[in-house]
């Protein structure tokens, strides 16, 4: 009998190093092996977008742009990047002109497979990064992003596929953001999405619970095509499961990888030593959270939650909190525990213990996530407690891009300056406050020019100013 | 339906420190969370036995056997140790008087379950063991050494658990002690033993390769019936699956365990803080050894190689010696690669290749075994090998045991000077060098007196010696 093949995403250069080393591996750091990681034989190489974008810019001094065609001029095997809807490669909505020149750039650059969520699972903040994806010859993989609520029923997920696959999704990613995705749920959803929309389904998950072989294991035998993994010396903890355990594990059970263990452990022999570099950002005890288990929530919601207490002299109200980020969620609608979902419920799970009351007090996020400018959230909100948050303003329900101007012309103007190449201005329009130094700095470096001091028309050392065409 | 219970037993307080801090956890760190452990529910508490009787004695100035009476005054769940057959608690054969006179004084001591190997699988050496743990009241569990070659099929691990059973084993268990049994060999190995012999069975393994869980996962399909786990806190890497995640993922398929991880939750946060006191002996990163997956060897095998190759500057040959172990194992009858084993496999490919000429020397361990001093090979050995390693010397076929005349009557004469309790003479029969300073130091804190400086006969302070009865 013909074996079933199951292939594999390696995330090493963008969620595995995201995951363990604060998004700071440089490209220095993957230019020596990327031929070798391009000889594997993955189905894909997640190598941009999340937040490497923002990083490489801010901390890196790298342009992202340049890291994308140099992987690309590398790499045969097709590039994937994580793309978070409307949110781009950022934190809040871009307008729409925003997001489809940041989309044809990258088409451009060589990027193949788009992941395209929303941390609400709102469609709409999903379908014009899937158009524009589409527009310029992408893979458009849409995303369910997993979250247990009593609303996140197993139709819940499939219903939601359906909506991707009628947008043109190519294929499904269920997403495990927080590592809570037992194996048994697993192999229910990836069981009813397969057979509602027939697409190829892609598995993520952080292994941060401990469960996610087990849990690709079972999506696997549901049907699962695709799983997320990264190289040994770089996974579990906080990253994906690790490949060469997959492979392993998959080839013993009567799968086909088509993976090599050898040419594998070259690999990881090399990011081994890599990783030592960054050992300052490399946090990991290399063993399960278990507060993912019990809470059901991100690891990190919960070193949130003790820092806040232990300002507050309250780290004896941690099992309230705690208690009350079931109720928070179920008025604010179920939104899976995602950036930046986790933070508008955890500090008003807080807010609301601390205080005494509930409600009496609400950050501007939470007001603006009431206000609908984050979106729809999964289930309806408690229409009480929306009042009690956002008084008498006014609350949206349309699409919140919609509202939205067009960004790229003031980008222009606002980048001109410093503008090198066109993609510049998508770079200055999603983060035009780290984008500006960085543009800056790198035209200073090349003209010998301090901005700081153009800038303030003090060029004591008498240089001249060009600027490059 | 009825769900299906699965028992875990937790190997926190033996293997799981064993492996990770190199036995050093004293009785003073598992005191305060003795009865939170005794709570949860396990099937057992590994807790003793393995390397802990040695380490106590010689690295903690702790007593082993009160150390097992302390653990059992606060534990009503079954209490569990590993022993290696005829070599007990270490690392030769001992006389059967002593072995008796341990597993008596164990039984009397209050432990309740007996998990009996032999490095190779021969069951002559494992079978005097069985025979005085139920004599004397012990569960009898008979362990498979897993390991992989073209002798040991599933029906080699068929054959010896019908052998342990005829021999009667109330349970067995598969002991993967390098983390190399994949989840699909799993699956058939406990699928087959399961069906041939009736008996419960308990599976054991390291998370080196990160199979650990997922292997779990397929021998409890196959009808496995109890899991070793260590609390979260002290799992994965060279230690065991974590319990917490099996917890929940047998959860999320519709087993039964009966344990709560809320109060695991303790548990974990209590050892979380215990481990930081060891971590001058805690080496591992978190990430899988790939070497397990690759060589099949266990991952201190290949340290050991870096480290002789190196001083004989010959790092190059690695690649060499690793593909000579797989011949010196045919050639030595396929033992499985556990210590000693592990030691004399890998010492001799070392020597074959650093040499040039297999088998030109061989150490004396290598002699020993070829001549049957540690029992039957699995398979047959390479006669060839064995005339050219021994020469003219007598190769024994019987019971290594069968030619070492009893021990105890010396073991008393030796000890009797600081003999204060009978247990002391098997104390001083296995581990006489370890044993003797450690009863002369404590003898000396209770009466005062150096024995170094009695034994000189100079007593300068003038103390008087007398000796408790
Ligand atoms: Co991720
Ligand atoms: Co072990």
């Amino acid at each position: 009998m013909e074996k079933r093949v199951i292939k594999f995403t390696d995330t090493t250069l963008r969620d595995s190093h995201q995951s363990l080393l604060a998004t700071r591996m440089k490209i220095e750091d993957m230019l020596p092996i990327l031929e070798k990681i391009d000889a594997i034989g993955y189905h894909s190489i997640e190598c941009w977008g999340g937040a490497t974008f923002d990083t490489t810019m801010r901390f890196l001094n790298e342009d992202p742009w340049e890291r994308l065609w140099t992987i690309k001029k590398h790499c045969k095997t097709p590039t994937q990047m994580l793309l978070r809807g409307q949110n781009c490669v950022g934190y809040k909505h871009y307008a729409d002109d925003v997001l489809e020149a940041f989309i044809k750039y990258a088409c451009e650059g060589g990027m193949d497979i788009f992941r395209i969520f929303d941390a609400l699972n709102d469609v709409r903040n999903m379908e014009k990064a899937m158009e524009y994806t589409k527009k310029y010859g992408g893979h458009v993989q849409g995303v369910l992003c997993y979250t247990i609520s009593e609303f996140h029923t197993t139709k819940y997920y499939v219903d939601m596929a359906k909506k991707l696959a009628e947008r043109g999704a190519d294929s499904i990613c269920v997403k495990d953001m927080a590592g809570i995705l037992t194996p048994g749920s697993a192999y229910e959803v990836v069981k009813e999405v397969k057979a509602a929309v027939g697409l190829p389904i892609q598995l993520h998950t952080h292994y941060t619970s401990g469960m996610g072989g087990m849990m690709y294991l079972k999506a696997i035998e549901a049907g699962c095509d695709v799983i997320d993994t990264a190289i040994s010396s770089l996974a579990l903890s906080t990253s994906q499961p690790a490949c060469e355990t997959m492979v392993a594990t998959l080839e013993s059970l009567g799968y086909e990888t088509n993976l090599d263990l050898l040419k594998l452990k070259e690999i990881a022999d090399y990011f081994k030593d890599v990783r030592k570099k960054y050992s300052q950002f490399d946090l990991t005890d290399g063993t399960p959270d278990t507060n993912v288990l019990v809470y059901q929530v991100p690891g990190g919601m919960i070193s949130n939650f003790l820092s806040q207490l232990a300002q507050q002299n309250a780290l004896h109200k941690l099992p309230d909190v705690l208690a009350e980020v079931p109720r928070v969620r179920e008025d604010f609608g179920y939104p899976p525990l995602v950036t930046p979902s986790s933070q508008i419920v955890g500090s008003q799970a807080a807010l609301n213990v601390l205080l005494g009351e509930r409600y009496k007090m609400a950050t501007n996020e939470v007001k603006q996530y009431m206000r609908g400018f984050y979106g729809q959230p999964p289930a309806p909100v408690n229409e009480e407690v929306r009042r009690k948050i956002v008084g008498n303003d006014e609350v949206i329900h349309v699409r919140p891009a919609d509202l939205i101007p067009p960004g790229m012309e003031e980008a222009k103007k606002g980048v001109a300056s410093v503008m090198q190449k066109e993609q510049d201005v998508v770079t200055y329009a999603i983060f035009p406050n780290v984008a500006l130094p960085f543009l800056e700095e790198r035209l200073a470096k090349q003209t010998q020019v301090d901005f700081k001091i153009a800038k303030e028309g003090a060029d004591d050392e008498g240089k001249v100013v060009t600027y490059p065409a």
